[in-house]
């Protein structure tokens, strides 16, 4: 039984790095399918840093002399050069970003290149050390638009914290607090994020440089000397592992997407808050765009935009489990899909934290609106609280609540206009001093304890936040 | 209490549609962060046959002159001939596809230009009719592409029907089958997925043009028109459901997971069988890779690619659904993220397909690999079976067979070398003729109830798929 | 070097079917892990159908004679008749339904009960015809809830179709439109839902049982007999696809998602529209809540739990698909993972279209507001086809009547108060007739094409879909 | 136009908490929809530790006196010894842990319970504060869970230290290396979701108690005082994220997640490697299942059930990440879907960790199939370098390398069989002590780099993790 060849195969050959072993040649649209220089190449300056500190490793394993070094060194660095100034050609052949600097190295000074390559394996371990390097940098980058974004909402919630508006629950109007209280509580959500951040960075930040394709390095290279060049703050442990396990993107891309729930969320609000019907902010047109039919729309684009992000990134990172799920140790080809959503994520959340600090320096509110929607209902808690102040116990009290405001509702009458006596047939226990309740700033000043919407409270809130801005930038 | 405005922000003018209403700037990241030309520039064909279509109904409502309506389409040509060379020049401002060519026809044509957009709505409407007819023409594709899959298993399963290998379970040979009957198994979960695209194609090919920004069209367009210029099967019901739904992007990003979950299923199994252990199949070179650090290895790259595919395009379903999820009706800027996804998961799935034929097409098989690793145990089954059709209930034939196959292994031989005396201490029904049990290929034809693996089954099979190929092709 | 056995593990002897295999024992944890009882009974009634159609085929192959065949009918019976009384003892050991069911049917008609699995296996083919026919039924139950709730809406709002209200697009106000026109939208993407169950239910009807384990059936079994018996509507062609693939269960989740991610989008509209800043609509306590803590409050919880559930069903989906992602082909336990989503996914979606109906028929509008919060700005558009009428490109009257809003805007008057003088500031073509513009009524029904919200366009609108629900149904 | 309601709904009264309120009465499909009470009962110790701790801080704020707290400290142990006996009775009504606990202490103490709910909110921060104090215990023990595992782990790779056997990359034989490095490969990954695991206790381990629904508490209850009765590290900052946010659900979620992804790519190696075709290990009985049908066979069910959980944890993860997306701030009713998934996984990770210590416990390896397995191509790398180490370019000794390779598959004898004649066409550089490195312990010992496969390198693996598990356990 013969095997089948059902289709003749015949494409012009490439040049891959593998040379000496094969003698067919590739399918164009395996070609293409299989390339990643389409993206990859934003690892350029990550690949030729971790080479230049390969080289000087290679050196003291004694494996290159110190004039190659210089070579190889000066090399990469013409090839820096070409690729900061744009001017680096990608050829046909060029896979990926590694074997397209190779192949250029080899051009600029000849087979002395192919040294450079020594114990190092590509897919399983350059790669790996690209993207940790790459990504170390893009977190740092992250810690300083998140701390931007906090920043610019504690400070904003310092300037505003007189002013009082409805809090909702259910998107129902429930009782009043203060609008720098909602800007922290979204504040606060972002430290938690801004933590998680410094974490992935400990666990991204790990050298997996000289653990060859699988079974180590077996020229005893110096990975404390590659720890060092490269500013790791550690080791890979465990050759296999440092190849085959890509838990560090996968942590980066769900931290994009519940970071950017969070902002989902906030955006949510001010989407919200934005309508004609709420009237308590209006964006600037910098974020608002208007509608290519109708004249007299102005619609908040930039915070539809950053709602809409959470699903991107979540997406990223639901790909890259799945693709994961199952696989086999060490490097297979499926990890292939780890760069992509590594750079979409992080170019998502760059844009998203720098828009959203946009937006909240540039927002305006309605003071006026905000306080005028405040109505008495809202403080129907606090009139069960009266009762409760009384001796009654907080059931009851809020059974008698719950029937002064059907009261009120049935005469059709704002809550605060029941008279005392109206209110004695709910309980006895009311008496003339309950129209001290009727009062929003004072009903606020009651929530003092921690976290709370009063005045000392949202100070303190502030106040612990900046503290927490000083420490996390260190 | 004045608004804040923290941040001083003078960008330079943009020259958006809405001109006339707004007095501010723009933010340049958000301005990035907004456009989307970047990508839905693939729309260009879509979007000007939409505009082509959509000058004649206006023409027809007498909206527009007919040397007006000439003017237009020559212009829209002309554009058309822009892009086909490759020369349109897009410019800063132009950040959506739509806003590009509407801007350069103004450039060709002067102020008639804006005739054009009479009633139409860029974001609510214009961009789902180019999405359809876009994605209508992809299906169309993927169709072409499975039925090449399909057709090529198909054929390979006639030519190779008298290959037997081992049938797994739990990834533990089971009993022996014929390799075609491997081969229609995934051929046959293809014509679902190819069923699914044809009832995919029928609800993306409905016409939303001329349903505005959400009221619908206020000048009697007449859709009838538009629907047969523009070739779609129906007019869609509803202006609000019409320009506000993502559903059918949606399912067909829900298609291709689904769709390349059943290629990672097959390229696990071939995976399985091209490592050393199984040696059923080779990949021929087109389709594999080396290794850039260790010599002798041959990869099947292209299967672990095609594995890793299902993630991806999952992800972007999920990332859609996500974002669709809690949205309020019509649109809203979120909306933004249905493109990339679906072209994305086009490109995926047309290479996918394409390169998946091309492993099936040249994939070689050692069939004499696969029928040496059969074993007697294999047959544990049919020996079960020879106790059945003596009457004994199957249940205590499974477990007289199982005690046979304790007893070789204690005796550390082949299940079939367990001699008569052996087995009517399990069974007294066991006689001589029990000798014929020991027959892989006889075994393989008890199976011939529909869908088994006898050989007229399997023919059955090729006949049924041959059937359905020609149908679906209509 | 010896094996390693660290723990001493002297579990008591389970009872497992392949008891004549096995001479070790069980791990408690792994057997509680293992078990799929505890929710794969519900599937009691589908397992005893698909055996009394196993064994008159097996009668029919002459493989159980008729007394037998008698004897296991009736202890089916008995069996069934436990379950429906809930009288059925589950046992330890009763791992799964099919187990448990075989367990007793032995005790209660003794050995012969071990005939009824001649051929037949128990997790690659007796489970997933359980599910077929399980699902089945499911899908034709949640047909019925969706053509109600399609029927609550369509009946609902040819009551209504005299109330406007406005329109929005990015949740800001667009134009207005008939109440009517936003209930058929989101009917009109539920008839798509409708449809897409229908395919499913094609594709889910489909005979597994004949399949065996892997190689197929070997006695001949008449299949025919089996789906007339059962009452599919076809025969699985592979046995190695009927058995191992679940694409029937992962389309089923995905439809789910789907639906409710459409009720999402309705409930968020509608609990928008029940806040206090909007009030259109109220919902009957039957479908809200109160709070614990805040007496005045009323939430819309049954449109808040019905907007969750979107990403619950997702999630079932998600969890599928990256199970099955990369599974080899044919039975392997990680399959045991289908059953629970299948099932949760059926009681939500059950659940919510009935709570979706109970709304949809209770709810409240409050039409005096709806039109009361209709504004002339809604109107822009109209102003700029005022201008497009008198042969002003629309791009150029878009402009103008972003100025007229402008210009209102500045002097703080609604635009419709904008004198003709004004407006001719903005374009000398306004003229006195211009005052027929302010119209919401004459406005809407403008909108008469196909699709659009004049009286006429929705009148069509509901009989197409009352003409769809009348084909549906068949 | 009358308000619409053709559905006459009369269903019994319900007794609600917020009675005072509410005129109607519920749908019992909603009523059923809207319980919680099927699952959060689970909760019924961290509730009634809570309401313990409260009550004290509500004496302490003097809002209840000493003997009151007395007594419903008495009731609430009452209780609490109810539901550890198994006798608590769930009554009508009892929508939630927390209304059926408030419903029985009322009971058991009268109305003076109705002051345990002062300045408290049953679905804002009641159930946020249950389900931190369980989530905090559950992660302890799944700390303890995961150090079991990886202790055992790594004791059996200091035993195993000495057996060599294929690594694989790509599924293809690679390189010799220790099964023990293969083993510490996942003890390591192991240990960073370890790690991740106690950054989650710290984030979860926050008292939200004294929150109120949203404002805060009005009677400056003592925080402090309830976050060292309920043993909290921290007390949150703002009472609306306390309320609101769910990210101490979902990243826990994720972790489990990622945590089984980890161990689906352990189970799939070991499934593979337990296939006939590998050998490599055996599973106990007591973790294998057979087969219903097929005696021979036995099945690597625990691996498979471990493999398939990643998808239905990561299916919780996605299913809640979708529901937050978007939802306004503070407590919105779609919150509800927060505790089935947390439950789940915690169930799921905990079984999974101890089958997984369980198989790895107890799994039999062959030691000598898996010697007999390595073959001359694994050492082709070794042979570039052995030209790397007289000077060749890494490029360069690796085409040779390869042609080695191929010249002995031309002639069809192992690689190690060619003749120095044979390699001296390759390269004249190889020389007689080529034959030194046909030696697979010589091999494996030249990766003494940190990481590497060595048996210094492995034993310094060993060493760090029982160092890292002495640390981490406290």
């Amino acid at each position: 039984m013969p095997s089948i060849d059902i289709l003749a195969l015949f494409y012009e050959q490439g040049s891959k790095l593998w040379g000496g072993r094969f003698v067919g040649s590739m399918d164009p649209v395996m070609e293409k399918f299989s390339a990643s220089i389409g993206y990859d190449q934003r690892l350029w300056d990550a690949d030729i840093r971790g080479s230049k500190a390969y080289v000087k490793a290679l050196q003291k394993a004694e494996l290159v002399s110190e004039e190659e070094t210089e070579l190889i060194l000066r090399g990469l660095d013409t090839i820096a050069g070409e690729w900061a100034a744009g001017d680096f050609e990608i050829k046909r052949g060029d896979e990926d970003i590694h074997t397209a600097i190779e192949r250029r190295l080899k051009e600029l000074i000849g087979d002395v290149s192919g040294k450079l390559h020594t114990g190092r394996s590509r897919n399983d371990q350059q790669v790996v050390t690209d993207m940790r390097l790459w990504l170390r940098d893009a977190v740092s980058t992250l810690k300083t638009d998140i701390m931007q974004l906090i920043s610019t909402m504690v400070e904003r919630a310092a300037v505003e914290i007189d002013v009082l508006f409805p809090g909702y629950t259910h998107m129902q109007r429930a009782q009043p607090i203060r609008w720098s209280h909602w800007i922290l509580s979204h504040a606060v959500a972002l430290t938690r994020d801004a933590e998680r951040l410094q974490e992935i960075h400990r666990r991204v930040n790990v050298l997996p440089l000289g653990s060859g394709a699988i079974a180590g390095n077996p020229f005893n290279i110096d990975r404390e000397l590659l720890r060092k060049e490269l500013s790791f703050d550690a080791i890979s442990i465990n050759s296999m592992d440092a190849t085959g396990q890509r838990d560090f993107v996968a942590e980066f891309l769900f931290w994009a997407s519940l970071c950017l729930t969070h902002l989902s969320k906030m955006s949510e609000d001010l989407i919200l808050y934005s309508t004609k019907e709420f009237s308590f902010v209006s964006l600037p047109d910098a974020y608002s765009t208007g509608s290519s039919l109708m004249p007299q729309k102005k619609n908040a684009d930039s915070l539809e935009l950053i709602r809409s992000k959470a699903g991107r990134a979540f997406g990223r990172c639901a790909g890259l489990l799945m693709t994961l799920k199952g696989l086999p140790s060490t490097y297979n080809r499926d990890l292939q899909e780890d760069k992509e959503g590594m750079f979409d994520c992080y170019d998502t959340v760059h844009a998203v934290l720098q828009v959203a600090t946009g937006v909240m320096s540039t927002l305006m509110i309605h003071p006026k609106v905000m306080e005028r929607v405040l109505s008495p209902d809202m403080l129907a808690t606090d009139l069960a609280y009266y009762l409760v102040r009384k001796g009654v116990p907080f059931r009851e009290a809020h059974g008698c609540s719950g029937k002064a405001v059907l009261l009120a509702e049935s005469k059709n009458i704002p809550l605060n206009q029941l008279t005392v006596e109206d209110l004695r047939k709910v309980s006895p226990l009311f008496d003339n001093d309950v129209s001290a309740v009727w009062n929003y700033a004072g009903s606020v000043e009651q929530y003092s304890a921690t976290g709370g919407t009063s005045k000392s409270s949202v100070t303190a809130q502030i106040q612990h936040l900046r503290d927490w801005l000083k420490t996390y930038k260190n």
